[in-house]
């Protein structure tokens, strides 16, 4: 079993139309809502690649009552979610058919008081004591303090449970004073956070601020990793056509899972391109083709990485 | 008391954002809900003008229940919507801070079943009882017959109720011979619905198919009206700068009054024109201006129309 935080859970909407044109009514053909944020896709994956995965975070109102609805009829996940008394986001995603792009719309997420916030600790802290290893994903809602992830990955730490933490901003660069087992920014949280374009270089910054590995993913490109044990650079041998939103939550699904499963760094790197790319070509994320999995995954590349000096 | 009927009543969403950019990924800043649909927004003016209005129609799941609260918090309006095991439908309308200009998208809404059809007419008719007009404004859900809008319109007269239609396409020529007392298609229905861009030829087209009066609007150059009693264009005299989403549901509002009152046409259609204007200032619909109204009446031009010989 492996735990996933969402504390801004989502209620995921994609409207269906013709051609996206500003300032024109459109009529949306198809709707599709379903629950998500980046914690819940990364449950998604793992409940699809047979790992029980329990989800919580912050939930409220109607929209988190559909989101909820929606949690119960996926296999192998179950929720843990908690209550609050604001009402969950929606993001709404309108993906036009005549060109398959899609452009998003993120809702800020509800505002959460401060009891709300510890009654969720007191929740995690008690649910991380029977994980091995839990993944915390994703933006925070208005009222948690920036440090939030921080507290998380130390209650995790106490109860002797990894993390793997995907996140940008404040909340990311707040969190690594708590020292998480992996972080995982893609290539322009990377170098947001450390004002520094080259990743190799940002990821040893982020280790020095107290991450014990980065993996920092670089989209068609791969990732690089560089951990206590050595630096990797990992790649798949091919790019793949589709939808990229989903492919990071793949990504630390995989971390998850190989951390989970105590496998050897080189061996996590694989399955976690294989299983990114092989969320490219699902419309939504959280979703992966298994098909695509298996026939990327013994072709990815993952060569030593021989970083330059320290500046 | 006037009661104004929405078949496929929405949940409004407005999202606030910097600037529309298509196939990219937007922070909504401000989430504003609220109960609309073309009869909600009929029935708000009515109450701001100080008539009561009751509304009903179709309603359902999450969205249903977000929009019935969000009616509660509105003066001399009564709920008399009827529940659906469908969920209602929303709209989101994506506002630039740049420009101001809005893009809608718009759901299809539920699908109703012949049982619940049929349980919304049993309703109808016993509310269409105690009121001299019924509004019955906008489109229609799936499930429901193309004729919907005739069936109520005989309701309606067998009742003794006078009825003002405003839909377009199919419900509303299925309509017409039901001999509704006023059709308020604009200029781009009209056309759509004969075949036929002069104005006042098309309108002429539908009183021949059935429907007694035919306010046609015109967006900014007002409004034709044929009618049993003569021909008339009322126009206002100036043009106003904002949003004219609202401003066929203000004419509806104003044309229901009218005729609840028993007023003469000139009258009818000069508060018509002023409160349609009214509404093009307010950024969201079923809202008008007060000043602007009265400022705007006195000064709308309302002339005999000497209408070209029939073809």
């Amino acid at each position: 079993m492996i735990l996933t935080v969402t504390l801004n859970a989502a209620l995921d909407v994609t409207y269906g139309v013709d051609a996206l044109r500003p300032r024109t009514s459109h009529r949306v053909g198809t709707t599709h809502r379903r629950a998500g944020g980046k914690g819940v896709n990364v449950a998604r994956v793992l409940a699809a690649r047979g790992y029980g995965a329990t989800v919580t975070g912050l939930v409220g109102g109607p929209t988190g009552a559909l989101l909820r609805d929606d949690l119960r009829t996926v296999a192998n996940l179950h929720d843990e979610l908690v209550t609050v008394s604001g009402t969950s986001r929606q993001t709404v995603t309108v993906v036009s058919r005549d060109d398959g792009d899609a452009t998003v719309f993120n809702e800020r997420g509800p505002h959460v008081a401060p009891r709300e916030w510890r009654t969720f600790t007191d929740r995690f802290a008690s649910l991380v004591r029977d994980v091995p290893v839990v993944a915390l994903c994703g933006s925070l809602p208005p009222g948690l303090p920036s440090d939030a992830y921080a507290r998380l990955v130390r209650i995790a730490a106490r109860a002797g449970a990894l993390t793997v933490l995907d996140t940008g901003g404040p909340p990311l660069l707040a969190a690594l004073d708590a020292g998480p087992d992996v972080v995982k920014p893609n290539a322009a949280e990377l170098a947001a956070a450390t004002g520094c374009e080259d990743v190799v270089v940002a990821a040893r910054r982020l280790r020095a601020l107290g991450a014990r590995a980065v993996v920092a993913s670089s989209g068609p490109d791969g990732l690089h990793a560089l951990t206590p044990d050595g630096g990797w650079r990992a790649a798949p041998p091919e790019r793949l056509a589709g939808n990229p939103t989903g492919a990071g939550d793949a990504c630390v699904a995989a971390l998850a899972a190989g951390l989970a499963d105590g496998r050897r760094w080189p061996d996590v790197l694989r399955e976690a391109v294989a299983l990114s790319a092989a969320a490219v070509p699902c419309p939504v994320a959280g979703d992966f083709d298994a098909a695509t999995r298996r026939r990327i995954r013994p072709a990815v590349s993952v060569e030593v990485l021989h970083a330059p000096h320290p500046h």
